[in-house]
């Protein structure tokens, strides 16, 4: 029995327990009220430059690979977590379920085609092809087959499910590089990943995955025009892996500006590196798309309070909002003013600075734009 | 010691102890982790037909009459809270800790004169006029100066004070009207409730006091064109006598539709009667204002998805949105659709109609615009 | 990627970021502070009359029927909501994904069989034997093989299944009685029922499943001496389901009084009926038992005061414990003393009773010991 | 307007509104759900070697100096925090609410006298006599008049009205030693506090106050035989300044293992130095002090499972119990087995551990027994 009953009210007035049940009809009690309110979250991301930041993970399992849920329990997570589009990445080569469910590499997409839509969600088909490390993992998304991916873990490292997958105009990413820094040159440049960039099969590579982040990947992102991803990787439950008594925790994502809020907006935005990845107070992307992202998120009012010292010094005070569901921690760099401001999801924060100041620069500790560099942003005092 | 230290980074590192603690410098351990952020909520509710729409609590107690706390941590509740306006209404009557405290009845206020400012809050002056039930409390905000207002308590009712309010050009409005439902005429429209009325000192009236809504004093407002009020009334803790656990609750208080976040601004809308006055899951207001704010907070979308069934019948999905931290419950009226909407702050449901329907109404049943009476909200379909 | 990484400290201090991150080591951060801790909670229930009082859930499904969990998802929600005993319980004749997962009805718990003792947990092998209603479904646990039982959901109802379950000296339980109220018969002592119960094929039932209580059950299970018996029947996640920001809310079970915490003792406390239905606020059960567990868990204190009033009465005040983490309340049926008490998980209250009492009664309204009686308790007064 | 209504039920039934309201009787609703339950948590902590565990807070503020609440919000705090004993000690020397308070310095714990104890909370009469750092702030606990106090901040430090409070057989305690580093000798032994000690008018030290620990006291408490203590020095509000989200976060306090839950034994505890400062996560003491307490706490049980590798290896499964409210983290010093053990409140987890061992030793790393030193504990295997 897993139906939800609802409740038709006549008029303003129903019988209820004093404990607040619902009523008693026929020797029945609906308990109601432990049930967790089923609904989706609206992260609050405001748009930046005319583009809609939509909230995707490409990166997801189920029991068609080493994963633990049905297709359908990660739809619902990506509907309740508030994202806007997914792609369900069973491994291709690592199915540890195999003597009890299908192997056919298609099947966990098919099993959502008719439910995401329903939902207003955007499912893209995707495979993770599974090499050993190094180099490692490869998501395809954007795939139109997964049969023809060649199942091979080889020694030596072999490429041709790559290629294939590029020949179906995929966008690849390599997966969490450095999750296994015991292995030699797990986290390197090799020249094997050389070949595929070079050869048009690597896009973009994962920043961050789940809990971890990989910023020597941020530096090859960088230097080299890869898209920035984040992903959750999810194999367990979401509710399981992450903390969701702090506001801030989110899954790790990658947010992606886009035109439109559709399947090819989302490629162009991808093909074009327009993302940043997000895990809870960290946000790693190219300069310019977490300052635009910062820029859209977080605003300096101008003073509404000036206080006078007895020596004649004046310290203005601020209102500084973020406008968003993301976290920002900022440190001053430049100026005389509050050193340090922390910005919960959807909060508000007062500061003070000395006057006589025309602008302050704070470092955006929870941001990263390079391995070893934060966003570092510039407010004109109002 | 209650000063809060923090941090400043050199570059990206510091030491930190294995379990999330601040350096060991000197021999002291910094347990910020334990402590509770401090930030201003941002309550999220999109202006209404170009208002504002701001959060105000206009009934609120200190140590100076029958409150618990000295007037900063009214000032520290209300800015963290989200408000935008607030006044301390401390009894004139009754003063337990006479004692002890000083009993000057401008002195609470004035004690906040310079700390709600460099909060960027607007604090307006008030006195909570008491008489015996009935009729009862009143409310005198907007004033100049307490300390003409007459202390008077005997059985027989003295207007005086009230008098002496409204020609301070004070907003005055009647409290928790029908909370001694034990004494006899202590929720009816009494003859020296009318006379005061009829002689311009009497301008809203408590529909909602804390955990009490008074419904029959919504009726009241609309027949009488009186503006709708919802307050605190707190004389404890906000955080002791309000379940945070639960999203949608929040403290009682007014949604005052106003030109701009200005006390000119708050007072004609005031006298405009542009009010909800909002009870965590309630909202209670004249229809009008009510219909404004839902229409401006609650969004269905065009159809995103249609299903055909064997029998040639289609059901089409929606997505409903709630872009408000306030909470709407709706139960269908008319039409052929989901029977039951329940939108929490910020969030959305996917809700399904039959094909071929052109319109859907439902009640808002979490809404009273009459204490009979809920908003009746009709959706065009696309 | 995951696997959760520890961390071995030197001595006493490790380098973190200022956000409390874990160190960066060759290009890597890990955000263990968004983690969820894994924990098994301990559920604190004293022990009553010498009893164990043991934590079970012998009803929940997994991808092997109609649920959306891999099995091992099953007992990691089990382990963590500290149960002691669980059964998987998929249904024979009812599998959804068939075409996708293999069909053997024993391969669930084959699963687990050596999952659950390295986590310190009781597997119990359980199968649903499910019929058109009425009478509905059957869950048999103690079984040692789910092969045999044919699958059968003719309008006729076909006990075989059932018999070959009480042959194999199952445990044979009647599931949600009352679930489709619509369906004639469904919420009555059908012969078809008593046949079960005559042959000794019938020996419980589920008095709560879920968020319904069925009333009419607890009567049959009094009348009848059966089991009374309460049920998760989950099909989707635990998390999902429950809403765990409640404090008081938890899967529901069956708390059974046994000598040990082996199969065998639960066995034997089942045989002999000593349960009790349990479902966040709620307790069910006969009257013997829900009178020995409350009597375990709830304590008056003497008298810690005594106030004086002017007449001469005098006021005692009592401290009252909850050494559980059930919930109770309880409204006055005799004396003059507080008039309802709520005594949330691990809570004390005070209440106050008039001098010259030597007792209190006071109905218990979370309980039920009948269909429409709750438990009433007797306090001495000290 | 601020009192509870309770509602009594006729018998099962109440009329209630769909969203979970009370009545609506005579044009009221009242809205109960919002409220946060008022209840006394109870912080299990098992006792230690037949002494029970008091959990104590001897330092806090209110109006009467530069305190936020009237004194009854400290007694409702220590209530609800499930505090045992508790004593207000305002500053003698520094009142900033003179204008308008009370200036009597036994006035605030007079408040309190017949309030507590109705409350069943102990209430012990203190003071905090207020020096120029260094030496900075002492606390003299069990006096009995807090008139004859001196106030003096002059340069040089006046000893009298310590000297006044150890002739009324006060205990005193020496604050925050550490809070403010940059004044030179704000944080050492100076002879000053040697003079105090050697006259017996110093019996213990602030190991933690609120958010801060102070190791380097530590080391004196062991060095000197003083006693170890940890208070809130509340000012603002306990909901306020720590993060109730949390479950491991309480207002830091002094774990006094007393013979009898009295002013005598606790008094006779902390002459006796039986205690342990806690906060959060840290618990600091003399060793014997915290083992005792830990061992009290924390229980390995026999193994449960013994699994064998292939290459005729064992592995033991154990489980290990927090049976108390405290938080504690373990890290493997010696032997082969899991590295990091967190043991949440009350909550148990699996370890594991190669066979042919006979024991495993553990630093207790959220322990301090010296301010460079853990608690180191050993566990036979069985």
């Amino acid at each position: 029995m897993n139906q939800k009953k609802f409740l038709l009210a006549g008029f303003l007035l129903l019988s209820v327990l004093a404990f607040g049940q619902r009523p008693n009809t026929d020797g029945m009690i609906y308990l109601d009220e432990n049930r967790r309110p089923v609904l989706r979250e609206n992260i609050i991301i405001p748009d930046v430059n005319g583009y809609k930041v939509l909230k995707c993970d490409f990166h997801m399992h189920t029991v068609f690979s080493d994963g633990l849920v049905w297709p359908t329990i990660r739809n619902q997570e990506v509907w309740e977590d508030g994202l806007d589009a997914f792609a369900i990445t069973d491994h291709i080569e690592y199915q540890p379920h195999k003597a009890d469910v299908n192997t056919d590499h298609n099947r966990a997409h098919e099993l959502l085609k008719n439910v995401a839509p329903k939902n207003n969600l955007i499912l893209v088909k995707g495979s993770e092809i599974t090499r050993n490390t190094p180099p490692g993992h490869f998501n395809a998304i954007f795939i139109k087959d997964s049969s023809p991916f060649i199942e091979d873990r080889k020694k030596e490292f072999d490429r041709d499910a790559l290629m294939k997958a590029a020949e179906q105009n995929a966008f690849i990413f390599w997966n969490h590089p450095g999750w296994q820094p015991n292995i030699e040159g797990s986290y390197e440049w090799l020249p094997l990943i050389d070949d595929l960039y070079k050869n048009n099969a690597l896009h973009g590579i994962e920043v961050i995955n789940g809990f971890g982040v990989h910023l020597k990947a941020l530096d090859w992102c960088v230097d080299k025009d890869l898209t920035v991803m984040g992903t959750s990787d999810i194999h367990n439950l979401i509710d399981h892996d992450y903390d969701r008594s702090k506001e801030y925790v989110h899954r790790t994502m990658t947010l992606v500006m886009a035109k439109d809020r559709t399947p090819e907006s989302i490629r162009e935005a991808l093909d074009e590196g327009r993302t940043v990845a997000w895990a809870s107070k960290i946000l790693a992307g190219k300069e310019e798309h977490v300052r635009n992202l910062f820029d859209a998120c977080v605003q300096l009012m101008p003073s509404h309070f000036t206080e006078k010292k007895d020596n004649g010094d004046t310290i203005n005070y601020y209102e500084i909002r973020n406008n968003s569901d993301l976290y920002f921690e900022l440190v001053l760099s430049e100026g005389n003013a509050t050193k340090q401001i922390i910005l919960y999801p959807r909060s508000f924060q007062i500061i003070s600075a000395a006057g006589g100041q025309s602008s302050l620069s704070y470092d955006v500790v929870s941001t990263y734009i390079r391995s070893n560099k934060h966003l570092n942003v510039s407010f004109p005092l109002k």
